[in-house]
């Protein structure tokens, strides 16, 4: 067992912190020793809600988390809520819909019908949006609440040391972490250039430190580039009381990715990604695929600011994963999904238990290693 | 005392080279314990010739590596060694020409005369330039020759093991490893992007497993990000046999770069630096400054490839670090050089002696409080 700051504040056996979608990925984490996050961006209210009761169900006691995103700034609609998806619709550019539609069209994508779960989930990643996910996070009891993008509003941070949660956030700059800490969260992942997601430039053999440098007695975790017992163990050597993993699940049973995505990841080389914000409007670390390509190319618009690049393509991706899984080509060659530069790793699926043992088990070993180095 | 793969090949006590241009770097980091080697690519063959005399002379015995920069691909000119230079010089397009003089004149920097000298080391930046380096190497005794930049030619793998001296090589991707694994290279260095110089874009914590992982019982160095002693032990728990650093160089007295650019450094924060083909022809981390900026605006000129933007712009640098060390601002705002992001750690200079010894007594500290998270 490896013991620090981090084990101490969440009482958990290992500092792996397993941050994924799939709610059997956040149950299996925490059930095996670790500390499983839900990421919340991808649920509407309402399913987040279904989601943390089922996983409450589940764990019995044991402790998990839920990651929001709460972000800075967003093109949000002067709407009420109940408008806010028509709201912004209307501000998608006529260019922005016929390039996707058109997109789809040049690779022979079958459109599904128009879910408006979907949009919901887009409009969620507005400030606006978010709002209502927060009330569902706190209807229930994670130990720990975190904010994926920028400072987490003061009623984030307060409503959570209310109900005896701590807070968590993801800083990609020394200024991020110095923001956070004013704003009073309680633990600061240090996420580097390399990891998936929205991430910034920093890689995290330098960022990690950095961050550990401002953190005083308040723990960090580092993120981005592990995936294994000895990238656990050099986290731990740059100072991180824990490791804040994403992708790595990516390649478990239990995540929810499309079997053609999950394929996709197997085959990838850790070159195989790209930072770009054709996703989600903010420079987030994915798969690069034609999809990539098409929006860097000469004369493509220029991505729209979150929520509305989301609102505009998250339909489009559901498409595309659905003919993928149906074995479209054009659609594979589309197909992408945010992961880190660890996809080069990635052999087979396992289950998230048996990642999150090893991987405490691979640490412990390579710590061992390391001290027998020494004469 | 750590010893590896590394500290046995090279009989020294530290797994840490000391990779810079300045000749007093090289030896005291060898004196030091660990092992130093020089840059090439800053020199002519005449001059390389001299200071890896000097180098001897200091060291009495004690080991040293040599960098040489044979670049695979380049626009070499067709012409014999003593017309290379002029063959080169007239490949560089007028609009090129331009672009440099105007940016000199939009920044106030008075221009020193033409050293012919630059446009040499510049010239040595191609496959042929780059032989008559070899030969000033081969009639020295260098314990170890890497080739920073693409597969060594077979020739430069046989004479150096004939000469009984063991051949390293950076590399950037797997596919790269395989490469020089396959042309007999003895040592490979992983670089991470985080690294300063010629560097791609997988980061170092997932670039050094995987070359570990292909590259069987020969020693992976890990570079990129690399300039504590936590550094070091994170490398190593990534199953590095030691480290080689750059950048961490740049922090030290006896380092030769002029004193305005050692300031700007002391300055940086690890955000500011830019992976850019502006100063070399190939992508290479530097300082980020307005030359950078000039390069990428709109209507500037496409970098040309190694050696022509080398020789396009070597004249100019030195013109811009003279004035820089002069206190002209347009100089300061201008000034650059390779640096990796460890840049924003950087807070005083200290001898390169004493930066060896620190990053090898960091490493044991590290290694030993690791040992003890474990229950």
């Amino acid at each position: 067992m490896i013991r620090t700051a981090l084990t101490d504040l969440l009482g958990v056996e290992h500092p792996i912190v397993g941050f994924n979608r799939s709610p059997a990925v956040v149950t299996e984490v925490s059930r095996a020793g670790g500390f499983g996050v839900l990421a919340a961006v991808s649920y509407t209210a309402e399913e987040l809600d279904a989601q943390l009761t089922w996983i409450e169900e589940q764990l019995d006691g044991r402790p998990y988390g839920v990651d929001l995103l709460v972000p800075e700034k967003t093109a949000d609609a002067g709407a009420d809520r109940e408008d806010l998806v028509a709201a912004l619709r209307a501000q998608l550019p006529a260019e922005h819909l016929a390039f996707v539609d058109d997109l789809l069209d040049r690779y022979g994508i079958p459109r599904l019908p128009v879910d408006p779960g979907r949009d919901a989930i887009a409009a969620g990643m507005s400030r606006r949006g978010a709002e209502a996910q927060l009330d569902a996070v706190f209807a229930h009891r994670p130990a720990l609440v975190a904010n994926a993008l920028g400072t987490a509003p003061p009623h984030l941070v307060e409503r959570a040391h209310d109900a005896g949660m701590a807070v968590a956030a993801l800083v990609g700059t020394r200024r991020h972490a110095e923001r956070q800490l004013a704003a009073g969260v309680d633990v600061l992942v240090a996420q580097g250039t390399e990891a998936g997601g929205h991430t910034g430039t920093i890689a995290t053999t330098v960022l990690t430190p950095e961050i550990v440098g401002v953190a005083g007695d308040r723990p960090v975790l580092a993120a981005g580039g592990i995936a294994s017992g000895d990238q656990m163990a050099a986290a731990l050597a740059l100072g991180a009381a824990g490791v804040w993993c994403g992708s790595v699940w990516l390649s478990s049973v239990e995540d929810v990715a499309p079997e053609s995505v999950k394929r996709k990841f197997l085959a990838a080389g850790s070159g195989d990604t790209v930072r770009s914000p054709a996703r989600t409007g903010k420079p987030a670390r994915q798969l690069r695929s034609a999809y990539h390509d098409a929006w860097s190319a000469p004369g493509a618009p220029a991505p729209l600011p979150m929520p509305l690049q989301p609102l505009l393509t998250l339909q489009a991706w559901s498409s595309i994963d659905a003919a993928a899984d149906a074995g479209n080509p054009g659609a594979t060659e589309l197909q992408s999904f945010f992961v880190g530069q660890v996809v080069g790793a990635f052999t087979e699926l396992r289950g998230a238990g048996e990642i999150t043992r090893e991987m405490a088990r691979g640490c412990e070993r390579r710590i061992a290693a390391l001290a027998g180095l020494v004469r």
